[in-house]
């Protein structure tokens, strides 16, 4: 994955003074990168029954929609709490700093239905977590989660132990 | 396009109370209607030069995304101010109740780059002229919009008179 990471531009004192962030818009500039990633993202997976894709809001969604048409299924967007416009479920979640609230459309999913998870970092795993518990709350089953980021000291993994897990540069 | 709007769904009272809201989530949830909305997004831009897609944060992130990988360019997301960690252009522009801002990364794209600007509704096309003026001030070139929704009484178009633009449903 060194082409990938070499597309994945460091900056310093975003969003606040003293915190790196790991810029992915120079990947999205590369489509056969991106193509490449999308691939590698699913490598894991294809022996696994998935009938549906997740994207964590804002850029989970750009890489769950690639995923979920790459592989034929369905696109789930989960959201930050007030946007999607019909029958929710929710769940709360913290952030390094206060909490924070995640929704899906409680007909997104039926029971039994096996989802892949899809963002582009995974740090915390706290966001992640709240995604998998959404998925739970349908009734469906998380069949793995998959980033395209991983920052290994904040040791999200953790947070994610009951499900395959799977991130395609680690930082 | 009379299956895509069979998969648009109208939610009343939202975000607010008398406030009607489109929802294209079932639209994302079959994989073979959003392939055909894809292809119905490009069909009249088949002829058109077009070096790169810019989708609009955040539901033109999942259309933008796979747009330009149909047609294997540059994916450009345009954002919410405050999002975009490198440098950035920003235009600032009015909604219906106060103003807003949104951003470009500076190097997203090189002069004379032809971009087609992607959303999943045109409705007053405040948000998408904005969109264009981003694009404008890279020395970019607009080579079309297209939106998977038009809201034809907000008249929209009368903003984007300078572009070709389409759109796939109209309400």
């Amino acid at each position: 994955m060194q082409d990938i990471r070499d597309l994945i531009r460091h900056i310093d004192d975003f969003p606040s003074k003293g915190v790196g962030f790991k810029d992915i818009t120079p990947l999205m500039q590369d489509p056969q990168a991106l193509q490449k990633s999308i691939n590698a993202l699913l490598q894991p997976f294809a022996d696994t029954d998935i009938d549906a894709v997740a994207g964590l809001e804002a850029r989970g969604f750009i890489f769950g929609a690639l995923v979920a048409q790459q592989l034929g299924v369905s696109f789930i967007p989960l959201r930050k709490a007030g946007k999607l416009p019909s029958t929710t479920q929710t769940v709360n979640y913290q952030l390094e700093y206060g909490n924070a609230s995640m929704e899906i459309h409680a007909d997104a999913l039926t029971s039994g239905q096996r989802v892949l998870l899809v963002d582009d970092v995974l740090a915390t795993g706290g966001t992640a977590r709240a995604g998998c518990e959404l998925i739970e709350k349908l009734n469906a089953q998380v069949a793995g989660c998959t980033f395209l980021m991983e920052i290994a000291a904040l040791n999200g993994r953790q947070q994610l132990k009951s499900y395959p897990t799977h991130s395609l540069v680690q930082f």
